[in-house]
């Protein structure tokens, strides 16, 4: 071979991680702070003597875990996912009964279908029987949508016989169910274990999200389903779906179907209502938001083309280039276009928030026309564009405030200083100097989202997850105060070079990182013991 | 979005050729030289006035071709590949009836799962109802292994009724049914439709391989057989396979099991016996050369785990520091080993060649090593290792040319100045100034194969393939039968950062700008025409 590169070893181990058989788990220990509750024992026969324990398994790492060597079998014919004694949800709680289904199916379903050849309960560990699920709040959530406040928290015990989680409202309990599927393993001779544990977990940050890019390479549904299941293994929350740009607008629109079928790649290249439906209660049922992104007045080539007038005119000199820049500011009837339009995706996409982008808008056309500048002449903006941003922004803001819609928008929005409604979340994404940023927008009272240091279209060689792994958002000068404003973090994905062929491999178990980072203690930094969890955690999620 | 690179656009285009329907051919062309025979015609009806030609869907381009407006249906219930008058092969020939299987099923396989719900036949297009395949050659080749002498020509015409496909000996018929195959489209309402055609192919450059490196990570069976189908798409016709290395020894041996069962990365990691033939055979019935790597002396130190005594002790001063180093060179058991290890590997490998390795070797273990140094005054090397390394390397090579086998090797071996057979092939590899070492080692009258400009395991943003096509490899100083001693190159995709996850998307369809280079004229460079048809091979690939 050939090359210095050759060297740099490090993925392999994460990747040979598919082929291992996760070792059999050994020991007690209790995290955090505390020493292991008892020495090392021998181990028990037919285990390996890896040192490994249980919380190897485990990713994120929970808050606060306690775990026992004392190990219990699971027999996936008797096994039952139930509603516990005074939960509140029952059979009729649907989003639950298909959690049940799905992680009945993620512990047992491929063995099971390699079963038959050997008995059950050929060990003599003694039995769990169920995983009870209590919900304790008097309205579980399971018609509804998780949200910005949505209690995640859980409380899970596996002791014999009946293991119980519990959990204030369902979003809890999925991330219980996750967190308990991944207890459970499969030992060398097909038995189902899990060891003793007991385990309180709720995650440091609300919002984790992925943002995903539709528009500069379109995804068919199934890539953005199975993002939303990976999402679900990582304990991510909010699907930032950035799904028009400059290149193409593959959202088909009800009251602007010119928009799609003009500015999309093909007609094939839409996302039909029936298609957002169906990613919006694919995401439900996993505790994940669905924020679209309807990024304006820049990034906005595609919309031109089914919308006449909606782009402003470039000149060169007295005459128009034909070519267009960002949306219009100066026209009524881009905000007449806009009312409607926004007052569709208002209703289309039930989240409280939508992301109304704002960032990189290029002056370059708008100081070109004749009528743009004398639009700024009069409303005495002097040549200070960033201005006119701020006028055109001010006024998308209002409309979808209107319609009792939070927003999101990029650092550009603040710092070309629009009036923002005190919830409004300021998405960070510069990467230069990100923490004095996070400084002045919470500084500010802005609630903010962190996603400069994750941009996780850049690649490198190697083990570029120890990066994203080890940034701690909250290392910014600030008060208490401002600290509790940074409510989470996004990994983003942008489409330039990612398709429908290269994105699960590109994006994980890279975003892996981030999303233990969002959700585990500050204090959970070691490398070594990350690497071993993530290389478990990779293998189970192939 | 949020950085300039968001404009380096250039891949989308190919990826989105994933979800674009090939568009409908029209018109008429001959290639090379020669201009277009028709006036470009009126579009017919149903068909899209793209300007789009039939050959816009051929990869690698054909040496020369004459295509017609002129469209035939096929209807996949009758249409039939068969064996033509006067072949000397016939249905015995489990090479072309495996292939005929394949190709029908790349042609129809899919489209007819959705059939059914249209008559067959609607248009009114004359029919075509058969390729017949004629093998010419006495001794047709259905039974034997592709060499490096192999016929790959192959001379097809498509007319109504029936195409004919001539070739010497089955390698050529293999290369024209993927060209027919690539000939065939289906048009939007589900017609199958190929342009009468004329091509006379061959290829410029015997040896067209692509390097898998299965020991930085192993990579399962299905990976190997999938990499081999898409070899087949471009028209490869070399498995050069680096199946074990420093990191891990996949390759289970009969003589020497142990070298596996310590050297891999478990017991699940290796390549029995059974996996090579199957990849053997697979790789022959797609008129692929399976040449297997063995590298010593360096690039070994998974060999030592089940080998004791074979690596170098090094030393740090007087003392054994406990770690290996290179191959020992100066000890009988080493070569006592090899001859009995590259017996094995003549008789389990088919192919003509074996490749040797021998690159990278770093003497720093040698010169620790004090019975080494001593061996080096005794057979006179002074201090040049490159002495011993050519000392060793000799033995090898002489040990596998026992066994009648021809051997391929790094660079270096042959800058080492080892005495090599003069049908030895040497791979240029090192990226600085490759010119200057393909002038030096045709010079020396050595047959020599370019890998240097195409290491696909670098990874950058955006379409270098543009890179590796414009690769001429005849551009060094040399005489003509210099330049006749370059057989041909190899896309190498080493493992460090590759896997079953990301081998697929990462190789291809950038090792298909290698597959152009080395099989179509020298002429074939144009850029915008190859980006063209490349985004329907990748299309088609999909």
């Amino acid at each position: 071979s050939r090359r210095a590169m050759g060297r740099a070893m490090g993925l392999a181990g994460v990747l040979v991680g598919l082929f291992l058989v996760p070792a059999v788990l050994v020991s007690t220990s209790l995290r955090h702070g505390a020493p292991r509750a008892e020495p090392a024992p021998e181990p028990a026969e037919r285990e390996l003597a890896s040192g490994a324990v249980p919380e190897d398994s485990l990713w994120p790492l929970p808050q606060w875990l306690r775990t026992s060597r004392r190990q219990l079998q699971l027999a996936p014919a008797r096994f039952q996912l139930v509603h516990g004694a005074g939960s509140s949800a029952g059979p009729a709680c649907g989003l639950l009964q298909d959690a049940f289904r799905r992680y009945y199916e993620y512990m047992f379903g491929q063995s099971r279908r390699r079963r038959g050849r050997r008995p059950l309960g050929a060990r003599a560990d003694p039995e769990l029987s169920q995983l009870q699920v209590v919900i304790e709040s008097r309205d579980p959530g399971c018609h509804s949508y998780p949200h910005l406040a949505s209690n995640e928290a859980y409380h899970l015990t596996v002791t014999e016989p009946v293991a119980v989680l519990k959990a204030n409202e369902v979003w809890g309990a999925l991330r219980g169910l996750e967190t308990f599927s991944q207890l459970v393993h499969e030992d060398d001779y097909g038995s189902f274990l899990v060891n003793e544990s007991e385990i309180n977990d709720f995650p440091r940050f609300a919002h984790r999200g992925i943002l995903l890019d539709t528009s500069r390479h379109y995804l068919p549904l199934k890539s953005i389903l199975t993002n939303l299941d990976a999402m679900a293994f990582n304990k991510f929350n909010v699907l930032h779906w950035h799904i028009v740009d400059d290149q193409s607008f593959p959202y088909q629109s009800i009251y602007f179907p010119e928009l799609s079928d003009k500015g999309a790649y093909s007609y094939n290249h839409i996302y039909t209502p029936t298609d957002i439906r169906l990613v919006i209660e694919y995401a439900r049922l996993r505790g994940i938001r669905v924020i679209p992104e309807f990024d304006t007045p820049g990034h906005t080539q595609s919309w031109g083309k089914g919308q006449k007038g909606l782009l402003t005119p470039c000149y060169s000199g007295e005459q128009p280039t034909g070519s267009f820049g960002p949306v219009n500011p100066i026209l009524n009837t881009t905000y007449n276009f806009m009312t409607k339009f926004f007052k569709e995706i208002s209703s289309v996409f039930p989240d409280a928030y939508i992301h109304l982008g704002g960032d990189e808008v290029n002056f370059d056309c708008w100081k070109s026309n004749p009528e743009v500048k004398e639009f700024m002449k009069k409303q005495g903006f002097g040549i200070d564009y960033a201005k006119l941003e701020s006028y055109y922004i001010q006024k998308i803001l209002n409309i979808v405030s209107s319609y009792d819609k939070g927003y999101m928008v990029w650092q550009e929005v603040f710092d070309n200083k629009a009036q923002l409604k005190p919830e409004t979340v300021v998405q960070v994404w510069m990467e230069n100097n990100y923490a004095h940023e996070l400084s002045s927008v919470t500084g500010a009272g802005f609630t903010a989202i962190l996603a400069a240091p994750w941009y996780l279209d850049y690649i490198s060689y190697g083990q570029d997850w120890k990066k994203y792994y080890s940034v701690e958002p909250l290392n910014f000068p600030g008060s208490e105060k401002q600290k509790k404003l940074l409510i989470g973090g996004e990994a983003c994905l942008w489409g330039e070079f990612v398709d429908a062929t290269n994105l699960t491999p590109r994006l994980w178990p890279r975003a892996s990182a981030v999303g233990e980072r969002l959700w585990s203690n500050w204090n959970v930094t070691n490398l070594q013991d990350a690497y071993k969890r993530l290389t478990n955690h990779r293998c189970r999620m192939l």
